[in-house]
């Protein structure tokens, strides 16, 4: 099967398919944080995000969630409808914690009346900074149609998502989300997995999530299993 | 007449007077910048930003702009309506210049189509962060109603002050506003001045504001004179 590496990212890699609407992802067992400041291989990881990430997508698809993820292929491996992303980072806060807490002052841990929605550029270079609504018109980066329907449809994941983590005993705290277009609509894409969520236990308060790496709180490969085990996966 | 010192800030001092609806403003010959890091006194700065404030004010009124002002009632002092203040400094931006820059990567000088308005966190602790709409409603700083009054009024304010600089031979790049609450209405306070705005001369480009201080370009009471006698102050 033809496939050329079409994109290499800090956490994956994309690759090309006979179908040029089809991508097939590779998870890497590339560790960042600090915009790329940290950086470590942790082997394990990739298969761990990508397992993660394959069975939030297949209950999101089940909750009529429309995303790029056609199937999982392998232990590291997706196969994911080809979009065009919109380069912003949509973050969903339940929780304050990390730069919410920098920002507002909350103290961390404190619970919101309401969840929060942020759009961060996607721009490595500027540092990913918080942008509001007029500053991603002014830079062309999505109409308000499409804001709302990308807060629409965020909120809509929050909801699933803290369903499927209640039962297991966990707290999504925050979590960062990635859109793309197709055909003049809007798909939930990118991963959600322990990279991109803050995770803690509700009994214990421990983190399983890349906090682990991060701060250098324990194994995260151990943190990223636990998810994977409560959420009922391989 | 008894007067007491409510409040001492980096650029003016607020005092009572007979009438508690009522407050004496009197502006200091103090500039601050890089949220106080860099710190100096210049003679004659209190007077141009209480005469200037004054003059713009004045046109504003005349433009059917609610605000705060009353009256001059000296060289460095103003009577101004006592209003509980929304810790909220309101920025409207046309031309990029600044953290706008560093945020979005606009070139700097590039003229925004519409303007860009923006809302930071009055709160020198944090750093005066910006904000979003959910960040606002969960700090409880104002309801979604002063939100849209305070940006109405923000764009309208901009409207008069780029009619009043275009006369002038001035562009102005951004300036930031605040607001107060007067039995349940929203009133325009603090002051406009070159302390609070980006004023360049539309013919050179040069700086008649606080960037001639911060980034130490030349006299900063020069470019302010310049800017008094431009809109036809004393
Ligand atoms: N369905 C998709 N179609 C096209 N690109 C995608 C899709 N899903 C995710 N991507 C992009 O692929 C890249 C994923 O690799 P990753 O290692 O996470 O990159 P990054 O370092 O930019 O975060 C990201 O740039 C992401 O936006
Ligand atoms: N009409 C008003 N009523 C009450 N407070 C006001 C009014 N106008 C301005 N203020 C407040 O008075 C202070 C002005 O002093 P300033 O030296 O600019 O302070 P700061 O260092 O906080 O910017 C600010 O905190 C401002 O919000
Ligand atoms: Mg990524
Ligand atoms: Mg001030």
């Amino acid at each position: 099967m033809e496939s050329t590496c079409l994109y290499e990212g800090k956490a994956k890699r994309i690759f090309t398919t006979e179908d040029p609407d089809i991508l097939r992802i590779a998870y890497k067992d590339d560790a960042t944080a600090f915009n790329g400041e940290k950086k470590e291989v942790l082997e394990g990881k990739g298969r761990l995000n990508n397992e993660i990430s394959s069975l939030i997508f297949t209950r999101l698809r089940e909750a009529g969630v429309e995303s790029h993820f056609v199937k999982r292929l392998s232990s590291t491996e997706q196969l994911v409808r080809h979009v065009e992303i919109v380069p912003l980072e949509v973050v969903v806060r339940n929780i304050a914690a990390g730069s919410l807490v920098k920002r507002t002052g909350f103290a961390r841990g404190t619970k919101m009346k309401h969840p929060i929605v942020e759009f961060y550029y996607k721009d490595d270079e500027l540092g990913d900074p918080l942008l509001n609504n007029a500053h991603i018109a002014a830079l062309e980066l999505a109409s308000p149609e499409e804001l709302s329907r990308m807060t629409e449809m965020a909120l809509q994941v929050n909801q699933e998502l803290q369903q499927v983590f209640e039962d297991a005993g966990i707290d999504i705290v925050d979590f960062k989300l990635e859109f793309g277009r197709k055909n003049g609509e809007i798909l939930l894409a990118d991963e959600i997995s322990p990279d991109t969520c803050r995770l803690w236990d509700k009994e214990t308060g421990d983190s399983f999530d890349k906090d682990l790496f991060r701060f250098q709180q324990g194994s995260l490969q151990d943190g990223y299993e636990t998810i994977l085990q409560r959420l009922g996966g391989r």
